[in-house]
């Protein structure tokens, strides 16, 4: 490896693969970045896409733009097909990349809990493909809804349930209902927005089941006030189109279902010939490389750690930063002739969501904090780490406008093309 | 038409229509607005979406936004199908609607004169799908040449045509050329952005035939000095995927061929039993409305109109706007038991088109200026003209962060979905 150039393989460019690549920077390394999309994606703000309040730009960032001025690094659009670990090499659109190290940081996928079939009715929200599918089909519901003189079909369109109490899960719900009951408000003739239900489904018996108790129940109680329907210990029996079945009998028609329930890792982790826990994630050694393969990283919600403090690590962006900083760290050392390799060390900087207009709820350490305070910290804190100068102005603009206005920016209805 | 509200039917919500929603206020009457889509769209910066410089949502407003305070409005979105003008009808989604006055104010769209398929290889710029679609094909087509090892398959990816030397070809080539040329310059490592091609082809002798002579060879010099080749006098005899087929045996091999050529009225002029000239327009009295149906009224794109001072009225977004309050005046008249129907009379405000960064032709009246303060010119009054003070905004900061930085807001690939 001191002969030539080494070279470091870098698959996926979300917050782990993004990272990695700004921390490392070695002379001598050449660095192949792949993704399968263009674009990095802040994908804390991908419900106000979904939602209609931000547009697919102002929270995505071209890869290419980001390293431009890097010349050692070579981005590639393309879609990940194998990994030969025994050879060192990555198959990308059928061609093989060589690898000396590879960090693997593809993330995860929405996960149906065993039941694929139904994403066809449920959409999750990973991509700004998805964010585009629900912003088209929940828009087009309230259309629909206006121009049917059927009353039944009317409240089935109007009707919207959101599976997974998680911060995304309640994001979506207050974010929905406010569309619905704020800034729909006085566009219709023959329906009434403000009639419409936002179901918020949840399995176990409170939400947000990382945060603090309280925090969990001012959430609660805030999204009731804003008119969300909770449902907490309530697991989805089966989904049909329009429907949702629940255990107790109980028939839900909603036009628009969307799943925010599940994540599992993304199904390459399964070509790593290591071993998996059961939501597909990487049981890495504590350096977060692959017991067999110290050449090999899995950083990101594609890995299963437990940090040298008994900490589990949360599948969260923080997270994902570090151990990226981490396995920078590793290999810089290593190609100084300096290996080490600490124990990766989780810090916790806390964890927020929003809830809707000047309400969120946010635990920094032993601190909690809800309301108008959470929401304003959560604002700063996203803006913050959104990638890029142009979209921090562009997206602080469309905030400052819509909560002056209760109007929001991308309202837009594009069909499929 | 005394005892019951007069209603009033408005087919497209482009410029003609939503002027005309604008400025018809009467107390008595009631509106219905039809259009396909669920927004106005901004068209004269749609090619700016096309070329990755602007979001979609910055350059469309929500039609129910819009008319939110007019309670006298009702939208619908839906698909005209027929035109009954015997039995004063209009069919929507299969539903009639009955009407007192109709405006017809559907528009133009993309004409292949005579061959529809080669919308198939070479898309126009009329709707946001169609701006996407482009965006996405030529992002794409530079990701698969650094992606290719095949000289020739480079060539062409890199190589861009573009039909129609109007000012949509002029803005779409002189963006094109920029987009390559300045803002990818430095974003790829196999292949240089720079040496990719752009191909402006037009069968008349100048381009912007419209414009005084002397703005055509500026526009033309302009373009040459920034890279595009200009092809003038000639025709294309056939297009096939990803060819340009010209009359002196050339074949041009490009994976990107757009559309600016030609534009004919909508096909639902065809309902009215009303003449139509050549492009299907529709031959209108000097009042706008139809020979046989004075409550019908024909404006924008769909009509074809000599004014009162023997002048063509241009297919321009001014006269769709002139057009529309003439119409409105009118109706509001003749409810007001004032019937008078005085002739159109067009005022010509002038014409101008943006080629790139600083350089536009600009003609006001005998003032004819180019360059920077065309440029300058140009971007204030599409400023101005832009619906939503949102968006007037957003579009602002884009155009200033782009020129400081020479990077683009929107280059980011979304797949179809």
């Amino acid at each position: 490896m001191e002969q030539r150039t080494p070279r470091i393989v870098v698959l996926g460019a979300g917050f782990g693969g993004l990272t990695f690549c700004q921390s490392f920077k070695h002379p001598g390394a050449e660095i192949l970045l792949v993704d399968r999309q263009n674009h990095h994606l802040f994908q804390p703000l991908l419900y106000q896409v979904a939602t209609a309040g931000l547009s697919a730009p102002e929270i995505a960032q071209p890869i290419r733009a980001i390293f431009h001025d890097r010349p050692e690094i070579q981005v590639r659009l393309g879609t990940v097909e194998d990994i030969h670990t025994a050879t060192r090499e990555v198959i990308v659109d059928g061609k093989p990349e060589r690898y000396d190290y590879l960090v693997f940081a593809l993330g995860g996928r929405t996960s149906y809990f065993g039941h694929p079939e139904w994403a066809e009715f449920a959409p999750g929200l990973k991509s700004l493909e998805d964010a585009h599918r629900i912003r088209r089909e929940v828009l087009d519901a309230f259309e629909r809804a206006e121009n049917t003189d059927d009353e039944a079909e009317r409240r089935r369109l109007m009707t919207l349930v959101v599976i997974g109490g998680g911060p995304t899960g309640v994001e979506l719900a207050g974010a929905l209902i406010e569309l619905s009951r704020q800034v729909l408000r006085r566009d219709f003739r023959r329906i009434d927005p403000t009639q419409s239900r936002v179901i918020l489904i949840e399995g176990s018996p409170r939400l947000l089941a990382q945060f603090p108790e309280e925090l969990s129940q001012n959430a609660r109680e805030t999204l009731e006030k804003m008119g969300v329907e909770v449902r907490t210990e309530t697991r989805v029996k089966d989904l049909q189109r329009g429907k949702v079945l629940l255990p107790d009998g109980t028939v839900i028609e909603a036009e628009n279902i969307l799943w925010a329930a599940g994540v599992s890792a993304s199904a390459l982790t399964a070509k790593l010939g290591a071993p998996l826990d059961r939501a597909g994630r990487v049981l890495v050694k504590p350096d977060l490389s692959l017991p067999d393969h110290p050449e090999v990283f899995v950083i990101g919600d594609a890995c299963s750690i437990v940090d040298c403090d008994g900490q589990i690590v949360p599948g969260v962006s923080p997270a994902a930063i570090q151990e990226a900083k981490h396995v920078s760290r590793i290999i810089l050392d290593e190609l100084e002739g300096h290996p080490a390799r600490p124990p990766f060390d989780y810090w916790d900087k806390g964890s927020m969501a929003t809830i809707g207009r000047s309400a969120a709820v946010a635990k920094m350490g032993p601190i909690q904090f809800t309301g108008f305070l959470a929401w304003i910290a959560w604002l700063v804190v996203h803006l913050l780490f959104l990638v890029g100068f142009r979209n921090k102005v562009a997206v602080l603009w469309q905030w400052f406008y819509s909560y002056l206005t209760y109007r929001r920016g991308a309202r837009i209805l594009i069909r499929k093309v």
